[in-house]
């Protein structure tokens, strides 16, 4: 079997035992039951990943940002220049970006991968240089990657995440530069999803109404060129409500109703990073190393990793829910909740970052708080 | 003057140069402009209520926890035991509640203050004393203090929070802990806003529809009964939309149209730890460090604090929105966005602990972030 194939077999859905256990255990605490919300439902979530309850505490935990190019950034998609993807590469090794600001306040390592940086980078601490290509092709012309690209990239990911792990991460969090993959993102979110590209296809991290037209535009070509349109964007009002397919269909197989499967889908309309991530999300997953996902860019690579690993998200936590609206989407059909939702666009791991210390706070409830019956506080009338 | 008028003349509002100063800087840093959405807002807040941008980081944070105990409880407004504040301070006392688990992770101390328990507690570390009553008067049959017993829980928050300033921290959060105590937040919030009690008040721990429909009926009583029961409160339907009079009117004066004064109003339908956190928030507002508000008591005791000082929300950030739905209620009044919104209902200071890792990560940028300048970053198109 290839890598790829080892690691989307080693993947489990989560653990019911330890599902049952995690939630009685909530139910003993000290606290009314259900008084943390959602955060009761990351903690028992993380002990069916983990197939023990109490979980272990996510910590330490590895960010891997994954940088890429995109052909389709000739299409004008986005105000900002591509150099700027090579830019902040720099930047992220200088420790100058938000990504290692957030890192230090949460006490993450940062690893830089480039999968895809369309120019040469030299060696340097901190930096991973594992480039399967100069960029993507454009994907409104025709597919961005061969199945190959593909499969190198998510492998990559993969690799990453076992070396993450070897090093001593107990949790992995999702990151990516590259300027116009939101409009990746986008086109994976309709192909997986159904969706039609106006509702998905959002302004990244800023664009003017015109751009966001074409951007639209750009996406819908993507998909029919691909052979990736499905009902939604050829424009058939029938389609409205209609379900999606990706959910129901075995990975591999083909996606909302195309003939293509997932790896195809994938290298057609995705980008270099996104195959990584999707990768770097399998891998965690296989060895039961908790992921969190951080925005849009995750979001639609994490479509990616289920369309090839059915389970892989009981392994996931959506850290947060970015201003992009496919971003909903793809949590929605995922059926992931997001932790943080604060209107944050920027990507590179911020919003995955800052949901860490919620997660290793609802961890460490299970680990450290009282029971009723242990700290003697009456339990409240039935 | 006393120690409670020369705090809220120590007040000041945000500074208008440091908050222009700090959004300057957010726009050369090294991220889209705007991209990290509210968290944006959050860094010019503290620089403005520092009046220095960047603001200092808020580390080291300090959590107050203010038990007390109600009268109203005899109304049977919740399932809980009324001991159970007193044995919470004990659970508190020995490190094994949840605020206790979230200080860990976010690396705060936890001081647990009595102002107000039914039962005698016996010194011990991390407990001061600072009783003012047995427990408050049940607010549904008249004043729940005098405005004595108000003045003097509010100068046990200031003292608190200047001891723990004194001591190194450079933030505060706001604790509580008082079986019943939802019930006197939702007259409050009613109070001082103007707004329905059967809009206002929540399930609080937990409480099935029977006993909500009684605490509905209670607060209402209670606001009649102390003459603090406005149009919305009266069943007049001609006050639907009516604009709460709470905010235009200065510190001290009537509220919501009552002929009530803002400490008045406070005395009569507040807890000792409504009011000790009314102090506090004061206290950290005087000092210019700021304050985390937790969840429902914490917004109710921040509209009395408005109340007295109409600048002091310029100091404060809200640390997350609760399922009680007064306290959207009371953050719309005093203008805040919580920060983080996962239908906690545990109270403690949880949910201010949650968000204190948002904080320091929107802080930090400021300090750490290259700017397009320095990184050498090409900044987008115009």
């Amino acid at each position: 079997m290839t890598t790829l194939e080892q690691t989307v077999a080693a993947i489990r859905p989560a653990d019911p035992e330890a599902l049952a256990e995690a939630r009685a255990h909530q139910d003993r605490l000290t606290k009314p039951r259900g008084a943390l919300g959602a955060l009761e439902e990351v903690a028992v979530r993380l002990a069916g990943a983990a197939a023990v309850s109490p979980p272990p505490l996510p910590v330490p935990a590895a960010l891997a940002i994954f940088a890429a190019d995109h052909g389709v950034h000739a299409q004008g998609v986005t105000p900002w220049p591509q150099e700027v993807t090579l830019q902040m590469v720099g930047n992220f090794l200088a420790g100058g970006a938000v990504a290692n600001a957030f890192a230090a306040q949460v006490g993450a390592s940062v690893t830089v991968v480039d999968v895809g940086v369309a120019a040469d980078l030299a060696p340097a601490p901190g930096l991973t240089i594992s480039k399967v290509a100069h960029g993507t092709a454009d994907l409104s012309l025709g597919p961005a990657m061969t199945t190959a690209q593909a499969v190198a990239a998510l492998e990559t990911g993969i690799a990453v995440a076992r070396d993450l792990v070897d090093q001593g991460a107990r949790c992995l969090i999702t990151g990516d530069m590259g300027i116009a993959n939101t409009t990746a993102s986008a086109a994976l979110i309709c192909a997986f999803t159904g969706e039609d590209a106006a509702v998905v296809t959002g302004r990244g991290t800023g664009v003017d109404d015109e751009t966001l037209a074409r951007k639209v535009e750009v996406v819908r070509r993507a998909l029919r060129v691909n052979a990736l349109d499905t009902a939604a964007n050829r424009g058939n009002p029938e389609a409205e409500g209609a379900e999606p397919g990706g959910e129901d269909v075995p990975g591999g197989a083909s996606e909302a109703g195309s003939g293509l499967s997932a790896l195809e889908t994938l290298a057609a309309v995705g980008g270099l990073e996104h195959a990584a991530i999707a990768g770097f999300i399998l891998g965690g997953a296989a060895l039961r190393v908790p992921v969190i996902l951080d925005g849009v860019i995750a979001g639609s690579a994490a479509l990616a990793a289920a369309a090839l690993a059915p389970d892989v998200a009981d392994h996931c936590v959506a850290g947060h829910r970015s201003a992009e609206p496919g971003h909903a989407v793809a949590l929605d059909h995922l059926g992931l909740r997001p932790l943080v939702e604060l209107e944050l666009r920027l990507g590179e791991g911020t919003g995955g970052l800052l949901a860490h210390p919620l997660v290793c706070a609802a961890v460490r409830v299970m680990h450290e708080v009282a029971t009723f019956d242990s700290a003697g506080v009456t339990d409240k009338e039935a």
